[in-house]
């Protein structure tokens, strides 16, 4: 047990810190050492987490504040750092961790570009621009080389990561007609809001009610998620995006139209997928079902499908994933496995509770 | 009191005919006098509907079974028959009653076609094609007139009225580029799968799990929609219908993506909407919020609205109804206010619950 | 139409006063002509309430803020007013509005307690204890004689509802044994906890999450059924009531615990509820089935039922309420009708959407 | 690895086995060699359960059907069978396994009672009488001991198992007043109920209804629940046991009501429960707040709270529990573990997904 690579969190008590203590929890080389946060600092773990009450050596870890001066101190205590931070305030948080020798990985938007003017178009100026070079897209399935051995790893938003894994492979075959817009239609479960209780996630006026929100292109996932299909293709793309919040807790399904180039068959879309995502990893290509947001619930796994429709020549891509694991805590963990030279899978829920 | 319409309902144990059993029972000038049922033959209503326990003169009525052979005796006992049966199943009965001089609302689809082909297209063969022609497509805000004094409605499907009521007008004032695809991806509550059981809609297997179902022109609202938008455009469209399963009871919210013809604007949209939907009626045009299925549960109310998307040139058309409420059974109420000319608002919920 | 009465809501911005703009809507002989808040004053109520937004007459008032030098004002311009604030904060303006001549219902706990004292026992100093004589407690099955007429409302608390209704008419035919406790477990949806967003109604939170809360004599309305079973009783009754949260919006289900007085069967306690509550009226005694919220949700209809264990000698009595409609707003309006001289059902809806 | 038991599931496509076969995939001496189904048999796993989709080695399995005649072929390809079979269904299945020389954890009730008499007084003929002797009550925390190198298994029902871990010790100690009844008041989720579709879990009446059933000592679990609560108690114990059907999809909650007996206090009832589940296990009781199912879904840790009524004098015992984890598979695999020597939470899930 000597071997266990020592795990901080920042950010524990929200919802994507709390899904870090569990798979940190479960993972065979992995151990939580430390825990801060804000508001909560100062609190026990399980004050902050009921789940962990009785709980061996987790519940009884007790919330610190975090500032750069303790950076060394980390340093030396700790292996990796988990930052779940808001974008904006986390750049400067995870610069002053990175600059002190550990290991980084942050849920936050602020790495995840890797132009400071992709950044600032969408969210205001960068706390740490230096930084953005070193910043590895944590999207095992796309980046794999580049995570090997990264110590600053960038977790995809939610969003994006269920619209990029079942196009990007599309784009990068070029099987998809560039000068057509791209819809995707994306749906989420409530705790992709977060933790902070709000009028729009009040029990009662969330449960029986369906909306979209920041529609139109106000949604800032519309920008990493145009960064990456872009980078699959090689060329501009552009992206429509519309999320919704759904009465439940965890998933996203979101369904994508795209026009193909002509030519390109629904079997030619199979077939990128099941090169770029080959069986036993954690994309499963679904060809005699439809992807249900249940049957990811709780793990890294996301599954995917495609149909053609005849009427109108488009593709319908479908991805159901969990908005936390595979969207958040989960796919951070698999790229820091990634980045550690284990297996990607490693620790990682792999079959979700059901029901 | 002597003036009250009698009614009576065919299918009075399922979803829709609990609807109209609730919106009959609050209507000023109609009277719930007969109801029937298939399995449930034989049975209190308050067996059935155990939420009508207590409501006097309603919870009472047996439930009867029908044969053609009555249809004389209703016509004299009744002046108005509700059908929900399944489509394929309604014709021969609507077919009987209408010839037996009653009115006819029909919540099947087996009239909603106006010619034979386009239901053979989608459905089969049609038990009584004669009447096709008689029929009207009970969607008051575009057949009106065509409404007044009808005798056969046919009551629009839950997703068709969602997708109909934003995109008609913009059809109709030929803001749209018919030449692009339209594509409509829907999402619905689980009472749209109607009263009997089954795996999809079991508890723990409907909550908390999202899915698109019946994808790539694979559902038969398409030919419904496709025929409505292609009377309000007078050319071809070319819909691809995504439906999806959400976990709440009630609610639709549609979600359309349309191509605006060269110079239309989002403004000429939302005028088109105001002249198509006047102050006043129970569809109203958001322009500071976003339409939510909440606000309109239990009401014949739909919300829409519209946004463009710079980046793409797409305009989003957004639309909340309740699916059985107005998707259903208010609606059909609606339009037989219309064929009786009344306020075809008359007695039918436009505030409803909140929460 | 001369002859409707008009009338205001103070907070009709939160869960009940948002029942009364729908029920008072509805109502044949009331007018919503002035509504106030708090927080949202000198905002359109449809900002508050999207549901109202084309909801003629209704949508487009806006919210003023009451103070007391404004009651000779309304006396004028209204004749009923609603009360919905907080208890505590509520008294002060009861008391002005019914010192300027207005009828007065207040939906807050301030004046359901007949005796200062026993209101300070719960709630703290009373700001107008000189006006508690002057209240009647809005339970109109049980104080229809005091009602008639009445111009100062308490309407009665949800729980307390839930509670008293199924076990005050055992109470008052003496076939309870009043030596033994009386246990009262209470089950209801999160609407109970009111509009303002918390950790605990985060939907995250409450959805697949159950809890008792205020166990142990902690909640309020211990006092206050305790007082109502005693009136029925003419002795003191001892009362452990355990509130618990349900993941559902609305709804209240009471499941209560007491010994039987020797001799009595469960037929004598079907026998006293028949007395107690005549076909026709709102309260509803199932004996083939067991009562539901689903089947009394939005309506002011109780569903009751009394089993009696032979294992244990100890009789159930089960009641199903919505906790706002019965619990608050419906049964506020209830009492109105009565102390108004009108039908006691009228306006108000008793039959519910369903699902 | 050549030291994995391996292990076969009967009934694998209903909730408790897809339970087991998540649980037994993440338990690091268990292999899952074989699954069987009824209506299942011929498909694959993944059909049946699709969160197995993808997954290596499991969803590849092949549903088969069982009959007595393939016992000791079974008896050579594995070490340990869970039987999950409805009661009358499971005694035949399980007699011819256990034959066969297999360890067999048997999730059904037709061993969880010691005498044949109190079986058929609950349930009808019993098809195996002569193995009741042979079976231990899988419930860990009170027959550990029996437990070690059993081979038949009876795994405890989910409400005995909310009910028996709060109260049983407390009646070990003396505590409770056997001559007044013990009231057990419990809600569980949908789950509960099986994968079974059914009106009563049709979602869109299954949410938003909360309702009691098989009331008034109707339910088969009271007499087990009493069994135990007399084998604590070394005397005749009364239960009255209520269910309750709560619209979520996995959880049980308890609240129970006991008499204590004179002198004894709160500080001697948790003192009690203590000293049964000491720190590090899986029963954890909480002092400074109240369980709720969220804070244990998934996990095999049962929550528990003790409180004091001062007004009734009558103590109040709260559990929260996974339903299907610690109410059925989970702990099936506790008892497991203890029988084969391991760590009873060898391979169990201690800490939930959040939210």
């Amino acid at each position: 047990m000597t071997d266990l690579m020592r795990a901080g969190i920042i950010g524990a008590g929200g919802y994507t810190g709390a899904e870090l203590v569990r798979l940190i929890g479960a993972h065979p080389k992995l151990e939580l050492r430390w825990v801060a946060g804000h508001e909560s600092a100062g609190r026990r773990l399980s004050e902050v987490l009921p789940g962990t009450l009785g709980v061996q050596g987790v519940g009884s870890l007790t919330l610190e504040r975090y500032s750069a001066e303790r950076a060394a101190e980390l340093a030396s205590a700790l292996d990796v750092v988990f930052c779940c931070l808001p974008h904006g305030k986390s750049a400067a948080v995870v610069a002053s961790l990175y600059q002190a020798g550990l290991t980084v990985v942050d849920l936050s938007a602020d790495f995840r570009t890797q132009s400071q003017a992709a950044y600032e178009a969408w969210y205001g100026p960068h706390p740490a621009p230096e930084l953005l070079p070193e910043a590895v897209y944590g999207l095992p399935e796309r980046y794999r080389r580049e995570l090997a051995g990264a110590r600053l790893i960038a977790a995809p938003g939610c969003y994006p990561t269920s619209a990029i894994l079942p196009l990007a492979p599309l784009f990068a075959a070029g099987l998809v007609d560039v000068s057509a817009p791209v819809v995707i239609d994306a749906k989420s479960g409530v705790s992709g809001a977060g933790r902070s209780p709000s009028a729009s996630t009040h029990y009662p006026e969330a449960a029986e009610g369906l909306r979209a929100y920041k529609v139109a292109g106000a949604h800032r996932h519309t920008g990493e998620i145009e960064q990456q299909l872009e980078r699959a293709a090689g060329a501009p793309v552009s992206v429509l995006f519309t999320p919704h919040l759904v009465p439940m807790s965890r998933g996203i399904l979101s369904s994508s139209y795209v026009k193909l180039t002509s030519g390109a068959s629904l079997a030619d879309c199979r077939e990128a997928a099941r090169a770029a995502y080959p069986e036993g990893g954690l994309v499963t290509l679904l060809e005699e079902s439809l992807p249900d947001t249940l049957w990811v619930r709780g793990t890294a796994r996301a599954h995917i499908s495609y149909q053609r429709d005849e009427r109108t020549g488009l593709l319908l891509a479908l991805c159901a994933i969990d908005n936390l694991t595979r969207g958040a805590s989960g796919q951070a963990l698999q790229a820091l496995n990634v980045a550690f030279g284990w297996d990607e899978a490693l620790g990682l829920p792999v079959l979700g509770q059901f029901p």
